[in-house]
């Protein structure tokens, strides 16, 4: 009766893989952009997986301590691949990276990225060759960190309040934390690494305020890592997750620095302390681009890590028989309320794949138009507006992609029933790790406001009769797309249909927005009041906006795959449609609340939505597999690729825990505990409570047996 | 400039405190079900926050070591009132822990709840007997585990593969683990605290298999903790959350117990070896009741805990001006969107926490009952289909209150920003023990399935003229329910309007599900084909059902309150059409759909919450206040009762990250880093990559500063 068999989940698998009805290698060529992208992502975990720095079997027992410890070597081997390759091939790498372990990414990207990042886009040339001097691209001589955040402060940078006073006298300014709540918080690499600090802090000269500027603030004497005077600094301990980066406190007495440590591009103080205050508006949408193009990526990445192990699980796990006669138990994968748990969200991840991708296009694309900019230009207006649409859209997609991955974590943690809870499965590690990025670089809920305030913006400007691109197109023939209703259900099976009702929807979702604006400031709000007043609507809005557009890129994206008889395009066109349909399922009330769809199309598109699980069902182990993650990042033995999931589960927990030779805590805890002395015995017929309970039980039931007995007995007589 | 002010956090939430529009105590005495439960909950709270065993400022520094050791020392205290206090004080105390200490409630909870449970319902009194003598009450001698899952079964109980044979020849059990896949796994306790495990196996008779039974089977030698022969036990480690509790695995090979050892109150194995099947089918409902009812409880009071931290941060927590004159910047409870955030969040606990009373008192109802129940009772039927639907309504209830409750603890978190993802303001923690409450004593996904299942039944019954009780009456008139429209928008302000609109969308999704399964039967599947065809409607029906269930708990509560000034009931009644309207906008969908709702009126009760959100907002702290949770509990320093929040966040990093004297491992590790010898140096300008990319940046600067310069003095020259 045992349906066990050592090899059974093997031979599963094996033949999930038989006869995949795409080619496996162009699926996965086109998840990753480019064959030459996904070759290079190739070498890069085969390198990772035998390097012994990056041994990843042990990691989830690691103590906090450790996992510090073990993250800055890794840090070294990294600071290696930084000065001898080329920055895209390096960006991917780190892509890899933050798969293979978040804090890693987080404590080398707060030197690199924000550190870095602040000296390029803030320092004059002199400046930026000077701190190159010092050794910062090396990380030789230096490491930096990132003082933004204050205990009290955090989305508020205007409000921060440490403050760097220009003392005329010595030519230096004076840092300074007024108060508590200006200790610098959070601080990434602070407790333990950084010998340098770029500082926000409230620039004063004359007794005037001119807002925050950054410094940068010496911390540590490289060679002893001795604080430096006026510096203190703690660790802040203990997080949810990422404890690989040693995030800290700061609080600075009185600490000078020479003039030039102020960072010159914007904003300049003269040995006079003249403040020449920057002709152009600070184009520090830039900086944050980076940040959020990256997280929409690492969204996509960690969303297909999940899945990769909760789809391979439930292709593999076995529970309960439909059918008395089969010789196995189902594999889970093949009920239909399974393929409902991760079919969907397996389309997502597709889908978020693609718009990544355009993101990062957008993002190089920007970024090169600002880099060519100067002053006069006569594309200034134009390159700005782009920008802010950029910066808008990218909001939007770092909130609700984070968010929606942190929901395919949990999902895939729980469809895979108690072995999800197991550390050594990943995902509790994978949650705890991913959760901060709805928090960080701009809080979601923050950020999805700011892109249904941009979205307002967009309808005023639609309104006014000035024709919109790319994003927010849906806008410009208002009339008709307001009005519009799904022709047929035959619509909803074609990406045309779907993106009709994706245009629809969403520009109902946003007029409803400007319409509630316009109210507030017509009740007598301010331009702010009313904002805020109409935030839920607002949020609305970005929210359905941003569906639509992931829709719209998954959509573009399968559309400029040449057609062949490869199965590629046919199967992501299907997974194109599976995604908008599903999203249309999610949000039905905005749906059926614009009329555009009607409550039998509603059913009819349900339908379709499970008859797409079932379908990406039949093809999902092959499509799981074109991610191409390496099982040394998927560190997860039920994830794994050949399906030995037991074995190597049984191994894994072995390996970690060996048996010891001596209770850890027997003789001090528990035999005093066991073998305790006994002065309740004594009065143990009188105890009150649980003792009296049981009496009763007993009497009850030996009353209840003798009468049934009796009556058995009576019935036996009777017969 | 600078806004902060040392008390400024205690000022702002006494005055949030100053006139609350009820009696705060009676409110309280409301949500804890009586005024002598309250008190109780009070004496115990206080006596934890005393007692140096529940010190808890350190805890989320412990290593999984450490934590197992300290929840030994826990248990020991906690013996000590077992055995003299009533079973109810106890149960209330152990409610308690569970909020201070998850890990600890489990690990007790093995051995009280499901060890000791498993020998009340399935030892015969001799039995019963045996083991009390034993010292199983006191925890004296022996401490016992749970032996059901096993590796490749968890769901499927019936499927398990360990085995039992019966050896006529010596009067004993061979329990025996036949291959990997059934070690007994997660098996709380087992790794380091039990002495006996009552273990799920099949029982096999003279080569007959008799289905599942439970047996008590030695696993170490209580005076030196030695496995005994056969017992193979091993820990299984890390886990997501409750690390207090020793999980681990156990193998049996070929263990020998007495036949006594076998629970034979329902089936019995002779020494002739006849098996006796039990007369009834196994009334087993009983016991997994307990544990779903104490579940909804805890989903209750953690989302309280949750909130009472969210919302008290919120109060004190000051981010941006919206009026440049304010004298200091705005609470951010007070955005309509962070009102939005957590509002509906703490109706919804509210009601979650009259329905944990409801359920405990049908809980308390339907064990009496079947405790009267006697072979041949003409009550049986009634009572077995009273026990079926609250079965299946706490099979609704936990699967939907828990998920709800991991996300209100997300959410929470994430309302909490920055200072959210630090484990010391609770959240990490409070998470990652309550995920499992989604996965264990029934997947909820599974019980989703159940609750459904009955829905569907219920819903033929109806069809048959059957007048259902309680739960699902909304049935009854299925001709009228299901074509109820909303009267007008006044009766969504109304608790009957509100209660009218579930009835009419819960039958519409009952019946959608019914029909469905109808539909899949005539085309010919089996019963079970059928219903795991049907499975996705089948969820929809239970999810829907369950809202309305919540909302008519929590409407009966309050129409239970006498009216009176004291303003409990009216404020109780707000809350309780907040829900109702809220869970409407949710399931929005669903209203338009069965045309209960008109966009119109979606409109009018989306308005509403909104409402409903700021009039929250304006009691939020007196209501937080009322759920009675005391620091001790919440151990969160941004969730402290008097609000002095950041001094007492940076005392608790401080207490628990000392700053070291030497930094741990600078010598090893940072020195060779940042000093390393260079042998990059040489070719640094050669370097590909990166460094050329900074020559160029640096080109094209000085080439833009000296035009930009050039344009200006031209433009100069110009003027």
């Amino acid at each position: 009766m045992s349906t066990w068999r050592d090899d059974l989940t093997q031979e599963t698998i094996k033949r999930e893989r038989a006869n995949p009805p795409f080619d496996v290698r162009k699926m996965s060529i086109e998840h990753h952009g480019s064959e030459k992208d996904l070759v290079k992502k190739e070498k890069f975990m085969l390198e990772a997986s035998r390097d012994p720095v990056f041994y990843s079997v042990d990691i989830y027992d690691l103590t906090k301590d450790q996992i510090r410890e073990r993250t800055m070597q890794r840090i070294q081997r990294l600071a290696h691949y930084v000065t001898s390759e080329s920055v895209d091939d390096f960006q991917k790498r780190m892509e890899l990276m933050s798969l293979l372990d978040p804090g890693l990414w987080t404590r080398l990207g707060v030197h690199y990225g924000l550190f870095l990042g602040a000296i390029r886009s803030g320092a004059t040339p002199n400046q930026f060759s000077y701190w190159m001097e010092k050794g910062v691209i090396g990380c030789k001589g230096m490491f930096g960190c990132f003082g933004m955040t204050e205990l009290a402060h955090g989305s508020n940078v205007a409000g921060l309040e440490t403050t760097a006073i220009f003392d005329e006298q010595t030519d230096e300014f004076v840092i300074h934390t007024p108060n508590l709540g200006a200790t610098k918080w959070w601080i990434g690499g602070a407790a333990q690494t950084a010998t340098h600090c770029s500082v926000f802090a409230q620039l004063i000269v004359k007794g005037k305020r001119y807002g925050t500027k950054t410094f940068i603030v010496p911390l540590r004497d490289p060679a002893t890592f001795a604080l430096l005077p006026g510096i203190n600094i703690g660790d802040i301990g203990k997080k949810m997750g990422r404890d690989g980066i040693d995030n800290g406190y700061i609080q600075f007495t009185n600490v000078r620095i020479p003039r030039a440590y102020m960072l010159m591009k914007h904003t300049q103080v003269t040995r006079e302390g003249e403040v020449r205050e920057p002709p152009l508006q600070q184009l520090t949408y830039g900086a944050l681009l980076q940040g959020r193009t990256a997280m929409v990526t690492d969204a996509a990445n960690t969303a297909k890590k999940a899945l990769t192990i909760s789809v391979r699980y439930a292709a593999v796990r076995r529970q309960f028989k439909s059918d008395a006669k089969a010789e196995f138990e189902t594999q889970i994968l093949d009920y239909p309320i399974h393929q409902r748990r991760l079919m969907p969200l397996v389309a997502q991840a597709v889908a978020f794949g693609y718009t990544a991708l355009e993101l990062q296009r957008l993002f190089e694309e920007t970024s090169q138009a600002l880099e060519a900019l100067e002053p006069g230009d006569p594309n200034l207006d134009a390159t700005i507006e782009k920008l802010k649409e950029t910066h808008s859209t990218s909001a939007g997609l770092k909130a609700f992609c984070t968010w929606a991955t942190l929901e395919t974590i949990e999902k895939s943690r729980q469809a895979c029933g108690g072995h999800g809870y197991s550390s050594y499965n990943g995902f509790a590690n994978m949650y705890a790790d991913f959760a901060v990025h709805c928090t960080w670089e701009g809080e979601n809920g923050v950020l999805a406001l700011q892109a249904g305030r941009f979205l307002i913006q967009a309808y005023q400007d639609a309104l006014n009769g000035k024709d919109l691109s790319s994003g927010t197109k849906y806008l410009n023939k208002l009339d008709t797309v307001l009005k519009a209703k799904c022709p047929s259900n035959d619509a909803l099976d074609t990406l045309e249909g779907i993106e009709a009702g994706w245009d629809t929807v969403a520009a109902h979702a946003v007029k409803k927005a400007y319409e509630e604006f316009q109210a507030c400031l017509k009740a007598g709000r301010s331009r702010e009041q009313a904002f805020e007043d109409c935030s839920q609507v607002r949020f609305v809005a970005a929210s359905v906006h941003t569906s639509g557009y992931i829709f719209r890129q998954f959509r573009s994206a399968v559309e400029r795959i040449e057609r062949s008889d490869d199965g590629v395009r046919e199967h992501l066109e299907l997974l194109a449609k599976f995604y908008g349909l599903w999203q249309m399922e999610e949000k039905a009330a905005f749906f059926l609340r614009s009329g555009w769809l009607s409550a039998d199309g509603l059913d009819f598109a349900s339908a379709k939505v499970t008859e797409y699980c079932a379908k990406t069902r039949s093809f999902a182990i092959p499509l799981i597999d074109s991610f191409a993650i390496s099982d040394h990042i998927l560190n997860s033995p039920i994830g794994r690729h050949d399906g030995d999931i037991y074995r190597e589960y049984f191994r894994m927990v072995r390996r970690n825990n060996p048996q010891l030779k001596e209770h850890p805590y027997f003789e001090r805890l528990i035999r005093p505990f066991i073998e305790r002395p006994n002065p309740e015995l004594e009065d143990f017929d009188e105890a009150i409570g649980i003792d009296d309970e049981i009496e009763e039980i007993k009497q009850d039931r030996e009353e209840a047996e003798a009468e049934a007995k009796a009556a058995a007995e009576e019935a036996k007589a009777n017969k």
